[in-house]
């Protein structure tokens, strides 16, 4: 089989980063000797925009429906405001592309120096996996402005909440829970202070739940409250479901307690397989270290990983766990960027990674 | 000065810490010699609302507007959607009182063990003051459900920013910020994804700055990234100001992350002194320990402890530091609550803290 990736290295490191992960791609592929790669690049990028104007041609999405996933680096860039650029690119793709579901796995990686001091000694009280409504909520993108110059301005920001798709990432937050050794389900809200978009997440969940009574166990956090069973009871939960918005928050946190927002990885999934699947590291473009070759590519790695698993639909998950082995060992072995408390550079740590490959 | 408080004690634990914060308040005063209390108890809570269908009376905010502050315990009880308790008491007070401004000072007080590694070896690395706007965005409670009993359901939350309500917390945050040894601000925005509220709040923001130049050096952090920040570098930020969502996320992980959040204090401010402002520990009515006499009173002492700087307008600080000694003495005396490591009753903790001021 030839899996046919399209490459959206897009900003800064992104672009380090993205080169980083289809060579290792390419050496698991060889290595495993079934399936090969075929990378598309797509120089869509905010330097590009600062050129011609636009970030996607008008058919971008019709090309990147021919490929069979989608692997993007980062975007963000200084001199284009922030809402311009991900309006532009990272946004619209998750929309159109029907991927309504962010998976974000997290646990504290071998050899990984987590921040809180419980985690120090017992690095495996966190293992997460926080699924994120990927398609609406607080990321709808509606609202405006009105009187925007004068002093009467006033500016709104319209979450939408429907029965399809609370329903739907309800689903497969328990489809992830069950599969799970803990089967365990956290659900998170705020629908105390939001009292009509969060009641109905509330409602439809309960409903969802009754399908897995005795399935899967769970319970119910305020978004607020949840912060803070993360910092002190992180070997409580297991499986995380949460709004655009929350999970952006809490998955960044996570990550931080994890010991690195540089090896987080997400997939953000089309479960009806009908639009490819796109795989990022959950850090941006980071522009104060783009291009000095330094960027940490494990996020990256992770994520590429996370995408093999996808593309192979089980038949390809133990290769995926062969690239994390791969990653873990390197870093154990002291091959790591600075982010992480080592020397190494993007290239050192790559090219370290390819020869664990072969060589399991 | 005879200063008269309207205490709420409200649900769960709110009732046990009132009555310990009265107890505190009245010790202190006559300790002090040159004020008292006049309280007035306000039976305004959700098992009251069972009994008799509602929680404030017509003209509750009319009483409790004669009053110079108002003291809240907590809100929300397992019997009554938290939807309903909190949009009929705390939330309108808040913006029926014209508290625009909400702040949540958070440091580690001596003898308490945080949970980050690098605080345990560097209190002081923490030392925050959350500036949370408390009067709009996403808890100005507009949006609604459609079809909502039908598979077509759509709910939305619908965040509203005015110029004239960013602006005002904007300045408070750098007259805040000004007055603190470090002189430093950062904002907290998610402009990147919600294009038109947040993009206002940054423009405010950046006009506001202006007038600040040379006097207050400030910085601007998206709030999923400010959590890594505040696990990974607590040390780099002073005061921080955020939407009333974000920074309701934000200072429960601040809370979390100093050690307690049953040692929390918030204040809702009316900064134009027409209305009373109200003081309140951020923990919640916790219904497990209710009525145990088991709650951590600490929080609802550094709450008080702050209104009686806020009344004193300047005159008082003296007298609140010394509250926050006491209460720190006591700790370290080892008389703590479970939550804090110890085994003291709310009463055990209470008698002691009274003791120490009537020592100091
Ligand atoms: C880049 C940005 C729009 C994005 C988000 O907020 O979704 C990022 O923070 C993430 O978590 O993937
Ligand atoms: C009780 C609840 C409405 C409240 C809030 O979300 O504002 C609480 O979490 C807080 O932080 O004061």
């Amino acid at each position: 089989t030839t899996y046919k990736i399209a490459a959206i290295p897009g900003d800064g490191i992104g672009v380090d980063i993205t080169d980083a992960a289809s060579q290792v791609l390419n050496t698991l592929a060889q290595a495993h000797g079934g399936f090969s790669f075929d990378f598309m690049t797509f120089d869509w990028s905010s330097k590009k925009y600062l050129e011609r104007g636009w970030y996607m041609p008008e058919d971008g999405m019709a090309q990147l429906k021919k490929h069979d996933a989608i692997y993007f680096g980062a975007v963000g860039w200084p001199d284009v405001p922030d809402h311009i650029s991900l309006w532009s690119l990272i946004l619209p793709i998750r929309t159109s592309m029907n991927q309504y579901v962010n998976v974000r796995p997290t646990r504290i990686l071998k050899s990984v120096t987590a921040p809180l001091a419980q985690l120090q000694k017992n690095r495996k009280d966190l293992d997460w996996v926080i699924i994120r409504e990927n398609s609406e909520g607080e990321y709808a993108g509606q609202g405006g402005i009105t009187h925007g110059h004068g002093p009467n301005a006033i500016a709104t920001e319209l979450a939408i909440f429907t029965r399809v798709g609370i329903e739907r990432i309800m689903r497969f937050a328990f489809e992830t829970a069950k599969l799970r050794p803990r089967k365990k389900l956290t659900m998170v809200t705020k629908s105390n202070a939001q009292r009509h978009g969060m009641v109905l997440w509330d409602k439809v969940f309960y409903e969802v739940a009754k399908e897995y009574e005795g399935v899967v166990e769970w319970d119910k956090m305020l978004v607020d409250a949840m912060t803070v069973r993360m910092v002190n009871k992180p070997e409580s939960m297991d499986t995380i479901v949460a709004t655009n918005l929350h999970a952006d928050i809490l998955s960044d946190l996570a990550a931080a307690l994890a010991g690195s927002i540089g090896i987080a990885p997400s997939s953000n999934l089309d479960p009806t397989r009908s639009c490819p699947s796109m795989f990022e590291p959950i850090h941006g473009s980071a522009p104060d270290i783009a291009g000095k070759g330094i960027a940490n590519p494990v996020g990256a790695f992770w994520s590429a990983a996370e995408m093999v698993r996808w593309l192979g639909k089980g038949d390809l998950d133990k290769t995926a766990d062969q690239l994390m082995e791969a990653i873990e060992n390197v870093s154990e072995n002291g091959i790591r960027t600075r982010d992480m408390g080592g020397e190494s550079s993007t290239k050192e740590v790559t090219d370290a990674v390819c020869k664990e490959i072969e060589a399991i």
